[in-house]
């Protein structure tokens, strides 16, 4: 890798003084995220105002230097892993909380904001940002609009791409752009907030989100709800979503997840699926939403329904979900986690296809996840150091994609591409499309330098 | 205007047989829309299925022809208007519902499907499409998705953009692309879909759409509230909109539209303003949604409020809302509509800048929408054929685009730009922001062939 040119090193220096790090310590700290793909950035960047950013994206681009935008870095995608050396930018000093608006209904932040602080600030006012996925305590507001960040609660709420309404960003020319505003309403020109959203920094760099908030409800309760098989659960899961009201999560467990729960000491009954359904509402109304899904919820194959009417019965139920993913690792060290994306309706088929994998590879397949969007979390367990499971579980990665898009799915319903899924992207796209997303990208970052090799396929040389 | 190529009239003559029109009935029934702009085109082609679009358009580069797509021509900005001659192309032909996917909440249709036979369509099922535009009986949802058209529904149930998941489009370079499909999460890649969305038929053509659909709800109900002045109302919008239960339309009405449904013989009490609120849900949760909302309705400036259970009720209150438009013409026969949008928080201001604008023009302009949105209707009242009044109301207008932009918000909500607004763009976006706009324009149409002139001010030469 050449060296960073001195010119380059000097504006930096000159711009951002301290905030221009290129100590190991501060290279070591940037090189890798939650997917433990691993690369030293040769710089790193750390502005404290959009201007800033401009004049980092300009220097960048004068001296053909890549630029990695990074908010906290628990991405597992390798999105914010500069594999391609240059510079790591990171939000970590763009973190305030600019305005909160309870009577528009909005908030303004910077991209380094942590969702939970953003959760905090926002309590005492009543409202609540959806996204919620579960490293929300210490991701970035700025890495969730980039990767389109989901949760559990999605279902009800929608994810990022959703609950934003407007975007100030940094271009790869240094422009500075705006579009949207405080208002939920806009058919004023090009929709380019909602085309940087899940962009994962390869179009521009978000520099401030005006972010639409949803009141909080006043209460929640749950439903655990047992089946005979996936299919038996699948089906409940379509009666749900075709009925008017719409929970609030709605999460599946497969055969295996519960095996795996009761194996590790988990109070799981014996079944062959298990779905947890949630509602919010006010004292009030609740026991009614409570009562529609679980009439939706009970059909055939339907073993058991638990009710959670108040808080501690619900944490309950919600325990084994959340034992979930430290379970998977009492079974194997190593653990490919993929978040496909079916419709609804074929979720019995994935899981039925899934399991025929795990049989083909020998490898325990644990799939579960936020089945009223159709988006499962298809886990592959192995031992990384037995070179054959290595092996087999690497080799069943392509045919779960394989499936979920025969399916009529996409591969990823929350994490994003980064490099994990980059070379997947022309099963999932027809030529023309990459074409059309390669000629946006060009538009948007003509030299190349926003987080190169990231989302879009390398092109084949003609 | 250069008439077409000989070589392009054969190629569509021959793709096309009778579905290539040149006949002077045929150019006439496809040169206006409801802007009341009007322009010849030199052709028009109605094509059956995606591939003959595609040819279409292949020719239409090939010999620099320009094209318009076209619904059924409800639009109110002329982005339908063929102003810089070449072709319409009509998607009243591909009107198919291709399939009901109730299970995955979704419907998958061709652009030339009028959003009325959908809503039809999907009765059967218990489920809806939620954008509905007054001319709901009588637009195409690709002229919907188009435009990202709304409705008083949109406040709880969003616009167009909120309501699509997929589309199929042919570019402007002729190429197919497919972006999104059957789910309703996604983090694959660019998000072509909404880009689309609202882009007027400049950036490619929408040949097919799979819409999210929502699950009819059982009951409805709805509030009259009358305020002192368009301030208690505004205020009121503000507190419904800070709490849990989201009405199912939040209509504002001004002074003047009081008056002037007064002078029209309805039955409206003497107030300042009123709200029409609605809600949705079932028997037993609804009278707990409405009283919610009545709650908080009420407060400083409330004069009185009526609650309407049954259907009937409910009408009665409405048609005051339904009687508005057409009382409009029973001032004056010229009327400019516009639909800008402003934060909630904002909707005094605009109100009261409004009526000032008017004290100005000395001309009546009455302001009423679609309140939750901060979505306001501005009609300016003139006699066209009274040159005075004529340049009154026009010189009155850019005011009114620049009282919404000053209060945060921006020029459309609903309607879209076309010609109409489209000079109001470089007000409405920084330079930077317009040039990333059409850096996009030229990569998905870069010979400039789609609907030119429309959406993007003209560049200025350097």
């Amino acid at each position: 890798m050449t060296p960073l040119p001195a010119a380059f090193e000097h504006t930096l220096s000159q711009l951002l003084g301290d905030d221009w790090r290129t100590d190991p310590n501060s290279l070591q700290a940037h090189a890798q995220d939650n997917s433990w793909r691993h690369a030293l950035p040769q710089g790193v960047a750390m502005p404290r105002n959009r201007e800033q950013v401009q004049a980092i994206v300009r220097a960048c681009r004068q001296h053909g230097v890549p630029l990695v935008g990074r908010g906290t870095g628990t991405g597992t995608t390798g999105a914010a892993v500069p594999t391609a050396g240059g510079i790591v930018l990171s939000f970590a000093q763009m973190n305030r909380i600019v305005a909160i608006r309870p009577g528009d209904r909005c908030a303004v932040v910077e991209p380094g904001v942590l969702n939970g602080d953003l959760q905090q600030a926002l309590m005492p006012h009543g409202l609540f940002w959806p996204p919620d996925p579960s490293s929300a305590d210490i991701c970035s507001i700025g890495g969730n609009l980039a990767c389109n960040a989901g949760g559990p609660r999605a279902v009800k709420y929608g994810t990022s791409r959703d609950n934003v309404l407007g975007l100030v960003a940094v271009t790869g020319t240094g422009e500075l752009i705006q579009c949207g505003g405080p208002y939920t309403k806009d058919s004023t020109g090009y929709d380019l907030t909602h085309l940087l959203v899940g962009s994962e920094g390869t179009l521009a760099l978000i520099v401030e989100a005006t972010l639409k908030l949803t009141p909080r409800p006043r209460s929640q309760a749950g439903l655990r709800v047992l089946y005979r098989d996936a299919e038996a659960a699948a089906a409940a899961v379509s009666r749900v979503m075709a009925q008017p009201v719409t929970p609030t999560t709605l999460e599946f467990m497969d055969a295996r997840s519960l095996q795996l729960l009761r194996h590790n000491g988990a109070q799981v009954p014996e079944a062959g699926a298990m779905l947890l359904i949630d509602a919010d509402g006010d004292d009030d109304t609740l026991p009614y939403l409570l009562n529609a899904l679980a009439e939706a919820a009970e059909g055939d194959g339907m073993l058991a329904l638990d009710v959670a009417t108040d808080g501690s019965t619900r944490d309950k139920l919600w325990a084994a979900r959340r034992a979930l993913s430290p379970a998977l690792k009492t079974i194997a060290p190593g653990k490919i986690n993929e978040d496909v994306v079916v419709p609804v309706s074929q979720i019995p088929a994935l899981v039925e296809g899934v399991q025929q994998l795990s049989a083909q590879a020998q490898l325990p397949i644990v799939t579960f996840g936020h089945a009223g969007n159709g988006n499962l979390h298809v886990n592959i367990l192995y031992h990384p150091e037995d070179a054959s499971e290595n092996e087999r579980a690497h080799a069943a990665l392509p045919k779960v994609f394989e499936l979920a898009l025969q399916l009529g799915g996409t591969l990823s319903g929350e994490h994003g591409i980064g490099l994990a899924k980059r070379d997947f992207m022309t099963q999932a796209f027809s030529a023309g499309t990459l074409a059309t997303m390669r000629a946006i990208k060009q538009a948007l970052d003509p030299d190349g330098i926003l987080n190169p090799g990231k989302v879009l396929p390398e092109q084949e040389d003609l």
